[in-house]
């Protein structure tokens, strides 16, 4: 999983069918300091009620589509928590 | 998944059984912003009647063959939707 | 696989049902001899028993999901070893 | 899936079982102008009748081993497809 | 799959179930001209009886683990193969 920092949403009304009513959150990858990588964003379907500035858990790949249980075919990125605090001891 | 622009299409007379009369498009990641990855493309097949100049969101891997519910063997990139709009609040 | 050391932990209270009970901690993939790779941290499901400032073994994907029997969905890093020692010969 | 060139092959004498038989090529990943990324060549199983100098479509992971109906335990790279154009509009 | 070399070998004690008994080796990616790719290194379990200092052909992922027959989980990366030579004509 990486942290990340939610940055956007987008709007997508033509779109496959297993994505249809599922929240699409735009993530950048940030490092344990809370600095952003640049130009490395991800799209990913919300899974636990995340906005816009929450820094959060994500997942990627096989993973991350089976978080949701219904129709998940196309899904390959997931924001799986969202972070109270990092700690370094 | 991830932010991408319709860049290309190609043409493969000579391809995998499973690829047949399927649509090819070539597509270059692009930043929130819509700056272009250079040198990053990746080929994906279209779910969603896409074209080239087409803003779009696309799928890595196997959630990217499950989309596609026919003979999906070699399908590692797909694209899941036509992005109308990017909002950061 | 991959070298990494365990540079961190978070605090997760709102997170997807397959986390619940599970140690998440923050790795930095590191060199054989060593040197850490910046900003490029994973977060992974303990399996081991490791902690903060172990120098380990991790894995990736599904491979890493496979590793927990219970619910593991979303898991997509884990923790399968403590590395005693590197050779080179 | 991406866009390469052949740019190889390699002689395996010793190899996985699953590896018996099959043609092994050396593939460079190209921009979609034809420039050669250094140093991130893909080894992949061909199942085209690709040759060196070809410029082809390949696939990763799960999506390439699923390309081939044998034995294909091993496989994470395949050569799907003969590119016989490029088009921008 | 990639080119690689075997750099050395890790002793790891405490490790998940599915990894004992198995040989675990520290691979560097290759160039085809055998330049070594620095600070990339991967851990592979071996499957073909390679050692220090061998050119070898590694695969990634599910399709790396599913060369093991017997419990595999945990397992993303494998040796499938000790290259005698590589052409590129």
């Amino acid at each position: 999983m990486f942290l990340a920092k939610v940055i956007g949403s987008i709007v997508v009304t033509q779109k496959t069918l297993s994505l249809q009513g599922k929240k699409l959150l735009i993530l950048s990858p940030v490092s344990m300091h809370g600095d952003i990588v640049q130009n490395a964003e991800h799209v990913a379907v919300d899974d636990v009620g995340a906005g816009i500035g929450d820094l959060v858990l994500a997942s990627h790949g096989n993973s991350a589509r089976e978080v949701f249980r219904d129709d998940n075919r196309g899904i390959d990125c997931a924001i799986v928590g969202i972070i109270d605090g990092i700690s370094n001891n």
